[in-house]
């Protein structure tokens, strides 16, 4: 066990779905104290449930936040579902920031890392709902943590694709000849990232070695994106 | 009088505002058949009724929409300040393109320019709901242009900031000294633009010259952001 | 024939290759005088001669510069192909820049049109000398065109990939079915552009249409990159 | 003392400049051999004596490579100045990757980073020679960093701006009045970086726990650039 967290009390949100699980491990065994909460965040009235529940302060948030994937030719968007992508992954992630930044700032520290995508970042045909539910939250991550830098308050996200995890990129697909294909094709890296290694990345930029990086959206997808 | 749009029958979205008097005039005057509905574009339902009133085929259509400006700190985001952003701006983009996009594909030809803002490529503190819901867009634009591209239907944005216009850049704000002096200090081009100047890059994108252009955000700022 | 570029003095570089041909075709076709001088534009001394022989002076510089392809292995790349990269495209350009520039903000007016490449804007393995080179070039655009740009000397870049052209895409290459197959799986557009698709953007930037836009790198690659 | 390094042979280039010294004492600290090298990295034949002097092989190549600042009007570029720049930075990153990246691809694994500049990516009036150098070198980083990513080498880069470094940043400069109003209005962050917290960002690339990230350019800016 290492100590790169010490001491440091942890939100990790829909920590049952993408990056939760993975981070919450990496950071409790590097002494964090995760409040790990499983589920949507929801909006409105009843996000100020959810945060009475989830206690705080907190040293560091992680707004992890996924939907299921509603892949699709554009002319099939359905209205629920592309309401349903922006009411689980970007109106949450407003309340968060728009909730906790400020606690941070007045105590006058913080960090808040999304974990986003890097879909946006090159466009993905057949997914623009979810492209522009991610765009929508990088963008976000981008104005706030410029917003929040003069306070010592951190805002990042972590802009990954092709990481292994069960929302996006289960086992039995990975596994398969045609998507070992693609990745050769599509991922100079040519393989899928296990969850721990997105979780490192994460972890740096919640923890202090990160205080002048702000705003910052980082792709990790194995050189699939590489701007941002 | 030209006629780089001879012949070619468009329609221009929420005309009263934005960029829609001033695309609305110089499409006219470079040979369109201009459709021009001002007010806002409605979601769901009453959107059909809105294809219905439009008529159609349309070779162009122009997704200009916006939103009262409604900035301020993050911490003081209201949410139904937010949700009219999303649901003026961004759902209104997702359903055009639903809708006409697939017609166009069918006819073998077709262009969509959206009108949206260089704001989420910079980020900008205190409009941080303002950058997420044009982040939404262009990424929806980059996304949905590529998924188009195949089917000689080209999807482009032209992502404005300091262009004239009554809703984000009256006259009345621009003339002041103040705002002269942050235009020196932040915008190298040192002046706001006409609208008739962000209409002709517009107007490229909706001309046949410019078939080989997919997915692709512009930025139109006088150099304030240069990166997408 | 057309006027958009009537009366306007043009000097296009390296005349004979890359877009040289189809710029001063179109240019010449909208009404301008166009100085077209072939060959490598030469640096330090004898640059000076270059500029007399040139004339002058110009409303429009259309920077055209390229290299013979030189790809291949970082591992194998040999020291005179880095150099004579650099040589050909990237120092002629700042010697343009240099020269011309400062003239034009003299006059009050001006436009710098260079010609480069999408290549370094994702990277291709493989051609590294290459991408390094024409970064080069697009940085150093995006820095003068934010220099210049108070003195309404707009100067843009087109950083295309897969436009026709008999440096990098011979006729040749572009028809056998492999290249077609490899177009069809990376270019979003599925085809490769005309070089008069390219001029027109090159045209679009060198007209008075454009005169908000500065330091702009505007890829041109059918979808292929879409960052810059 | 920890040991994020532990056991790991490291190279760091022109050790007495720029992220040198701070890099060096950063790495040996995490239980890394440092071979430090002061001085320019010579190119051509020379570049063979100086690998054979450096030993090796190498886990990790730091490429830090800088040439003392010689701002001002583009019109004023001296051509010695401009090919110093290219000569000191940009070739001698090529060698470096052209030379160690093969040997650590056959390894099996390997690291190299790259301090580079955030500069070229939003551009700088005044810079313009520096952001043309320093472009390529991101331009080289990327489309290496692709290239060497199937065969376990990562090659990345750490483009900052505004850390306080005796080349660019001297602490006579930043303790100005002047140059702290400059960082209100310019870095969102407020404070120029101290050395260390850039090293950070080169241990994070260089160690084991970023294996996924290749190709990429990370802006550290304080939140002055954010895209790529």
């Amino acid at each position: 066990m290492n100590d790169r967290l010490a001491d440091k009390k942890v939100l990790v949100t829909q920590s049952d779905d993408y990056m939760g699980p993975g981070i919450e491990a990496l950071f409790q065994n590097e002494g964090a104290k995760v409040i790990a909460i499983p589920g949507v965040v929801p909006t409105g009235d009843k996000f100020n449930d959810y945060v009475n529940t989830a206690g705080g302060p907190f040293d560091i948030v992680v707004a992890n936040l996924a939907h299921a994937p509603c892949n699709g030719p554009t002319a099939n968007i359905d209205n629920n579902d592309w309401r349903g992508m922006f009411d689980t992954m970007v109106e949450p992630l407003m309340c968060l920031v728009r909730h906790y930044a400020p606690i941070m700032a007045s105590a006058g520290q913080g960090k808040i890392v999304a974990i986003t995508s890097a879909a946006p970042l090159r466009g993905i045909p057949g997914s623009t709902a979810y492209c522009s539910a991610r765009g929508a939250q990088n963008a976000f991550v981008r104005a706030s943590g410029l917003e929040f830098a003069p306070t010592n308050v951190q805002i990042n996200a972590v802009a990954q694709n092709y990481v292994s995890n069960p929302v996006y990129f289960p086992e039995e697909l990975v596994s398969t000849e045609k998507f070992q294909n693609h990745l050769k094709r599509n991922v100079p890296r040519g393989r899928v990232a296990k969850t721990s290694e997105s979780a490192e990345l994460a972890l740096f930029l919640a923890s202090d070695k990160s205080d002048f990086i702000v705003g910052q959206v980082i792709p990790f997808s194995g050189g699939w994106a590489t701007n941002t």
